[in-house]
């Protein structure tokens, strides 16, 4: 059973190529952008404002291929795709939680993005403290490296 | 554009029907579950292990219809859908943060699911603190009700 989305608006931002890019929103070259909603989901955005940050799902459009084994940005081994965050996923939906600076009409303005300009944006929820953030979590193989994530640029790799 | 995504598996969960199941995993309610993830994307999963949570993305399947304005299970007046974790979503993706307690070849035990029996599963992400972690979060008009998230079932309004 395959399913179908349709983008409910497009994500801005200042990345236009993937190398050099910030690979997670925590990441010091992350940046700000926008996310315009089109005029038909308008309505939706009301009660928006008052939240400090958004989880955004959007479809990392420039992923060519799946790939079930990858090499991530962060680390030189290779690693099952579900245990990593690259995107050359089966089902390439990136997800980002980024802060929400203001919301102007249809346009949110975004304080972290890690996202190439022009990504079809499909889902926006609030980020919800009490039910978004665990007590205690173990990062597995990326218990030690996740700290590098303010420093590590992507690159073309999952093209 | 539209995008077209094939699902990687299927979650199981006690909850047959959409009245009483918890609301968010974070619910008293929440309650053991698996994902199946089919044989052909069963490499993908190897170093998950050692995560101790996992990001589900799931279709929502049992939606029926988009609504921009709802009444969702915690509070009582109408808000923008954007603004609330409500099923009825233009794209209906669902997002949860759940424990993981082991992996067994396919299999994922899970440990606090607040899903739909049967329920496909597009994409499985490792949830880590240092990309998935805002230090401070204001929730907007949850601020003062997500505290509940621990009592409130949900019922069938969004079928």
């Amino acid at each position: 059973m395959d399913v179908t989305y349709r983008p409910i608006g497009v994500l801005h931002s200042p990345f236009r190529d993937l190398s050099e890019m910030p690979i997670q929103p925590t990441s010091r070259a992350s940046a700000p952008g926008t996310a315009e909603i089109f005029a038909e989901y308008a309505e939706g955005l009301r009660d928006l404002d008052g939240f400090s940050h958004v989880i955004l799902l959007y479809h990392l459009h420039r992923v060519r291929r799946a790939q079930l084994t990858v090499v991530p940005f962060l680390g030189s081994e290779p690693r099952g795709v579900f245990a990593t965050r690259a995107p050359a996923r089966p089902n390439p939906i990136g997800l980002s939680i980024v802060s929400l600076l203001r919301v102007e009409g249809r346009t949110l303005h975004l304080g972290n993005v890690d996202i190439l300009d022009d990504t079809p944006l499909l889902d926006l929820k609030p980020y919800v403290p009490a039910f978004d953030r665990p007590a205690q979590a173990r990062a597995g193989w990326l218990e030690q490296v996740q700290g590098n994530v303010g420093e590590v640029r992507s690159d073309d790799r999952f093209k």
